[in-house]
């Protein structure tokens, strides 16, 4: 499925420059860093761009194209379209601006081009977009303007399919760069005129390089095949939609022309969906993180909690609580392990607050054996670890604490509080070691809830079916 | 109030050492790198530490002391109490554990303390607790090691009372280094045996350098009057309240031995005295933060968005929409202020998407004239600004951004994207002209929502009285 889009034999790149400071610019540089098929860019004005011929326009180009990638006024589209199915083009990508979010006379033009690309079998993507990356075939056919890719984008398990250039381009760099997640495709759909979410949710499920589905969406296209696929997948899906309130539809009318329908709707149907509906731009990608080195959890127990901080352990319980979370009823014999790297004087109670053990004994001997003594109990289906990233000493019992998340099959957590440079340092070892960050308890909680709604929803799907 | 603790003349610190791994260390070390008075360590172990002689016991120092910290085993207090009230102390802060957090004993030993020190006309601080750092006077009697504290403690009107060691520690320089906001007294009370948050809290309300107070609390006591202070002063006041669900509460009675209190009674009391309540960590610095840059607000109209993102500018509406704020109806006259600067295709919207107009004109050409027309128009109460943290080009637009804020007297609110530098350099660069800056577009609209509330409330008290 779209195969000519994410494996192109020959792509053209229609507006393309060599002015730097131009997105037709930067669509080349961005397809030669990563492309290794045939790239023809198209643009009357240049004999070469970057080192490839450059064509004056689609006829001239040699032999057959599977995709194009467009970006000169919106007004030429459709003898583009022609033109492009002529050289075999099943595919373009339109990431110009001008259709249907500017007015009547834009929508009329959309609706025409998407009539003339039917009629001649060719699918359109966008316009209004920025295009699509993929980690893995390093394809970036974007015209987003960035000297970092090469250094920043890891291939990874987490697709995003998004309604908004700016998460597809300055957001995501920054997720990019703040770490803890690799990507597969990431799709800007701007206007949808013709591929849309649903579409290409089908094929983010059967993309074996991809473990989570992260969407932005301001509408829904074939809502109902959308829930569908949710709900059968055993992939984690996570939805921020916008448009939820009166006047943010009226917003997302004039942005990408999307009808946002009816917000509680969409939350009835979401949660039916085992869809995991977030409302804010970082914990979209939060949870996406989370669940990309998330793979096990059978909930049913409670959610242990192991801190340097009494406090923080309070407010911890507090929020397990308010999101209906149950702190685990730990056995004895777990206090009973807890009690042996607790100084003599202290007694453990859960939330466990290791910091009088830790300043004995260091975070390793105290961390690892605490951290097995809660994964091993039976109560336990889920962990929040509560840490400071100490200035000395090795982050080596953080890969330790990696491994028996895995042997133990259960989801954790961490928060972590310092200062820098031991706070990143100690970030990174974390999240190397499969063990997701979250800058506040509350998005800890957050994500154990969802992946213990996660988990049961599928189990139950699996029970079923 | 508390001079003798704030701006002692002498002071002994008891259980002083020269060894660098341990608290009593960093005691002496700290005081010396700010407090200006009289010093004097106590051990019978060593002749001198750092430089200063060191006594054997109080008894032994020469002249009088207005204050003692204490860091020696409990079991020494009661006897401790007597020494430094024939020195003339005034009050003690016990920075030790081992008091009723531990226990019956450790309570009857808490209990009998407080007992002698009040026949005695001695104030006890803590115990378990971290003591205070004032970032006006530069004293810093806390055990906390860190050298960052002469680099990282900028003086500022936000001021802390919490009772948590970790808030008042490895959180603090956390929040010290990320910047944004400077502190004048940050309170560590632990198990608050004698002076309590109430009593800071009116101490702070009188404190010049106090503008923002924020707490992190696990039982309040004399809550009566808490909330009268609360209600009749102008400054915010923030509070974190831990111990809100049971399991909450019980973890508070193991951690500084309080009794929580009904959540609901607090919620209810909260609302009443205007008490900006919030539960999580960040959320509570994010709070001191914003208000400490927001001197006013005349609610009534509604919140304006500009935006570099169609997108968030969707989000933007829907929380406000969920948080009860209206999206601000500005007038045509705005909008054709706006008009100015848009590309001619494009008609401007609100949120305004400001994108395509940075595109052409750079954010300096777009960013100060929209934010004029938002700010000048009587519909518009507060403004969120969304921003991408331009790689090139100067931060001189953000300063006057920020001189606008001020000619309006109107709150400002603002989400950056972006990678590093740039990012960091942005976010400084806002934050220095007195806009802060959140890592969540929730996290803004939350904060204006406190802000409207806050001034709403004050205002009407000004009115009553």
């Amino acid at each position: 499925m779209f195969e000519f889009f994410f494996n192109p034999d020959g792509v053209a790149i229609i507006g393309a420059t060599d002015s730097q400071l131009k997105g037709g610019f930067h669509l080349v540089r961005n397809a030669l860093a990563g492309y290794r098929g045939r790239l023809y860019p198209v643009n009357p004005r240049y004999k070469d761009i970057l080192g490839l011929p450059c064509y004056p326009d689609v006829q001239s180009i040699p032999g057959t194209i599977d995709m194009a990638v467009y970006f000169i006024p919106a007004k030429f589209l459709p003898d583009t379209i022609r033109a492009c199915a002529a050289k075999g083009a099943k595919g373009i990508i339109i990431q110009s601006a001008g259709f249907s979010e500017t007015g009547p006379e834009g929508r009329k033009l959309q609706e025409d081009s998407v009539a003339i690309a039917r009629s001649l079998g060719v699918r359109l993507w966008g316009p209004n977009c920025m295009g699509y990356l993929d980690g893995h075939s390093r394809n970036v056919f974007s015209f987003m303007y960035t000297d970092k890719w090469t250094t920043l984008m890891k291939p990874g398990n987490v697709s995003l399919i998004v309604q908004s250039g700016m998460l597809s381009a300055g957001f995501l760099l920054m997720m990019m760069e703040r770490g803890g997640m690799g990507f597969s495709k990431v799709c800007s759909i701007g206007n949808k005129c013709d591929v849309h979410e649903t579409e290409l949710l089908e094929l983010l499920i059967d993309d074996p390089h991809t473990g989570v589905i992260a969407c932005y969406l301001e509408s829904i296209m074939d809502g109902r095949r959308f829930m569908e696929l949710a709900r059968a997948t055993t992939k984690p899906v996570v939805v921020l939609k916008s448009g939820r309130s009166r006047s943010g539809a009226n917003a997302a009318m004039s942005h990408t022309a999307s009808l946002s329908g009816a917000a509680a709707v969409y939350d009835g149907a979401f949660r039916q969906a085992g869809v995991v509906q977030v409302f804010d731009m970082h914990e979209l990608m939060d949870m996406a993180r989370g669940f990309s080195k998330t793979d096990a959890c059978t909930p049913g127990g409670g959610t242990a909690v192991m801190t340097f901080s009494g406090g923080a352990g309070i407010v911890t319980v507090d929020l397990l609580e308010d999101r209906g979370l149950d702190l685990a009823a730990v056995s004895p014999a777990t206090m009973a392990e807890i009690k042996k790297v607790f100084p003599p004087w202290m007694e453990p109670a859960h939330p466990a607050d290791l910091w009088p053990a830790v300043e004995q004994k260091g975070a390793a001997r105290v961390y690892i054996p605490v951290a097995e003594a809660m994964l091993a109990d039976p109560a336990v289906d889920s962990l929040i670890i509560e840490t400071f990233a100490w200035a000395f000493g090795s982050t080596d019992y953080i890969t330790e604490i990696g491994a028996l998340k895995r042997k133990y099959r259960k989801p954790v957590a961490v928060w972590q509080v310092g200062s820098n440079p031991a706070y990143d340092q100690h970030r990174t070892a974390w999240e190397d070691a499969g063990l997701p960050v979250f800058e506040e308890i509350s998005r800890c909680v957050a994500f154990l809830s969802e992946v213990k709604y996660h988990f049961g929803k599928k189990d139950a799907l699996r029970i079923s079916s």
